[in-house]
């Protein structure tokens, strides 16, 4: 016996880029954009009828039609739109719309060039008539040269790790907040983002988990509508190199910067 | 007011290979493992005290030292024994080991190839003194030439895809599948795959979520352990390209292999 | 004062899949193609005078409409043919097709498995009416866990690394061989494949650099038509990790895969 | 009969970090270097003989030595230093050293956020006691929404490609100048680089070509020493979405970015 007990589909990576040229000078909004939908579409899986199967493709052509209009000041407001159109659809109980938006400096009246790295993200999801609202950023990397320690953690037989009161703290910030019911004002995220910098870079830090402890506080103190953050936080390790075979000292100036492994933090911080 | 209300850390992409040199001829196991604990950490968090904040590093450490005792012959009991030890350090209420395994193929006495794409998982948790084992594979990408059809989906305004009775299918497979209490026959992993992989092969497919669940109520069937199975499915759509305009016609044989956008389809098929 | 002094440009990364559904059970050819010319085009640069800039879309259109023709049984033929097609073209002094090829294994009639990593290349270039065409490979990931030694090498100031007699060899093998003029025998790519690796595995290395240079030496015996053969092998370090601060001794068991930093060898073998 | 007719070797990816700790506030270099030597390695490949084979973890340990007593101010100077070093070895007619520079902003006194995409290069190579010396710069992707055009180019029977007055152009910067003998001033890549840039942003382009050519003039009148320029600009194609379909008109408002295939476009421009 086998029963089908949980389902999702969706078409991922719709790669969107609107050009508003009635703005003067144009403006870009440069998405990513993956739609899900979860509901009673058993018969798909089981009798492979199709009768309900909002095919992909069409959730494709659905997010460009409607980025046709929608002006995407906000990428939370026009995800709500589509979400709100998908949960409408034949047995769908749940609808789910997530962007991530690649950010571009203005260069030039109609010229950009492409932030690397960091990207906002926004998650809308629409579940039984109940929409709930996310916003995030991830890909920042941050590095502090001091004001970073690790000490006093437990030694056991395997520990060979030195307490240290000065290391390089280096991590690539994923964050993501909830919004409580009826937020709109998206334009926040900028202070969220500038709150969780300030923090690291000014933070006294004994260890990533109380560094990311903070951040989220600050977080939550910079907007008021927020209910809740989950931020994890990478230990990028930076390595002191070993110069004294060559008869030198490394006074915390030589590093190398590894990849693998790395230490992982994550924490939820709520009101 | 903020508080902590979930946390959880460890240590990531600990790259490990083992020579099984005793072995004629030898072995090797190569493996990313991460760690990672949950449990009463609020003070590491909260107030910068790392008194029972055993280092990432120790569980890096620990993990190469358990590797020179253990022969592992599977990667699920390695990681039950790792598992096992950390769950009983100071605050934690849940350990989680997981396992990709990157698959080499013998060339020669002491001699391999890599298998490039596919990997094997496993992820081991306990919580609570009550341990589950879940093992897996990644990145198998298959396609079939015929037998996929997709049509009878419904037609909205914003619906452009024909009705196809035969397309090209490809996906990379990713499967998860969770053991009963007890289980230890980990190397029945083999015939899931295989069941995954004839299922794929031989089915006549009205689309991927019909193809997903024959594919998992057959891994289901293959082994008796697995309680269920989750599946999911990207499609990696291949256009076929219009030769029209050169006066061809392209009768299946001619098609664009596209990344983006893909379909996603995902589901559980449990016993 | 400035001036165009070479100039070159095409189109890259067209992905061509076809099956050969004449043939029963169906065949497969997964492609990735470059297309580039080089030549007169200095007005297209200097003046933006498009009258001679065959458009990159047209390239990959021409790509597409040949594959329909071209049974594609070996690769080099096929380019062969499109950079017969495109050296005609006005202005072009040289024209080169480049491929690289996606192996995929059969699991059943209609169904097949992608072999990661691995990729087959070819290349064909014509250039004033002379026509030169080049295999290889890439990505062939291989591993030895024994026969390889690193000794006798200078110690200056700043030598830390020790003599080894017995290290893991690990190394993800590019070669390109020229074959000679009138070379048509392309299935003989299989002999020279399996030449690098059977010596890989056979040797007993004092170096990388000398198991390359028998692997070229082998593969040049294997296919009398290579007039050399470039081979380029990254030293995947596999190091030993210290057991010791935990009383284990490490009897070349236990190694961390790495990835940064690697050595390059790369040399070239002719006839 | 088979010979070695040419031969390098190096290390490669080795990651170094510089924290300027005299400086007040503290100031960071990042930077991934290869080093590569050419010569009379002839035994090493042909005999096993490592009796001049510098070990590549050499070459990685003074990269860090050297680093200590560097200021590394500029890359190039620092990349000069170890070519003059690694020049002198015995047996070695070429030694280069190429580094990426990872840009880093400055957020706060010890605290910095990574500028991602864009990196700055160097490559320093000293060949029979001559050096040169390039800079330059890659992944800084830019996009103009409007002043790109593309018309009045040939059409064959395989071209389908409308001519257009008015597209997206959109690219992503790699670029490499060499300079005269005796260079030093080599703050001189910021202006450059903002040559580059505002003349991509200003041009109005009948081509990608075109506008790399007035690219590599402006780069050369920004910097007397310069000698050449080779830059290559993949174009990264922003296709209008068909919204006829759903009763809508695109007036250059909605695209999608894809990623495959592109155009690449390449050239050198000297004085």
């Amino acid at each position: 016996m086998a029963e089908l007990t949980w389902n999702r589909y969706g078409k991922s990576s719709v790669r969107l880029v609107k050009v508003r040229r009635s703005a003067d000078p144009h403006e870009i909004v440069d998405l990513t954009i993956d739609v899900s939908l979860e509901g009673a579409f058993d018969k798909v899986y089981t009798e492979g009828d199709n009768a309900e199967c909002l095919a992909t493709d069409t959730m494709k052509n659905t997010v460009y039609a409607f980025a046709k209009a929608d002006p995407i000041d906000h990428v939370e407001a026009f995800a709500s739109r589509l979400v709100e159109y998908f949960s409408e659809k034949a047995g769908v109980s749940l609808a789910r719309v997530h962007a991530a938006e690649h950010p571009w400096r203005r260069l030039h009246a109609h010229a950009f060039a492409r932030e690397g790295g960091e990207e906002w993200t926004a998650t809308v999801t629409c579940q039984d008539d109940k929409t709930s609202i996310a916003s995030g950023l991830r890909g920042l990397v941050v590095l502090k040269t001091t004001d970073s320690a690790f000490s006093g953690f437990p030694r056991d037989q395997y520990t060979t790790l030195p307490d240290t009161r000065d290391r390089i703290l280096a991590t690539s910030i994923t964050a993501t907040w909830n919004y409580g019911d009826g937020f709109q004002d998206f334009g926040k995220r900028s202070a969220v983002r500038a709150a969780l910098l300030d923090t690291f870079a000014a933070h006294k830090s004994e260890s990533v988990q109380q560094t990311l402890y903070v951040m989220g506080k600050a977080a939550l103190a910079a907007c008021d509508g927020i209910v809740d953050i989950q931020i994890a936080l990478p230990n990028r390790h930076h390595l002191l190199v070993d110069l004294s075979p060559f008869g030198l000292e490394n006074l915390n100036e030589i590093f190398v910067a590894t990849e693998q492994p790395y230490g992982l933090i994550e924490a939820r911080i709520s009101r």
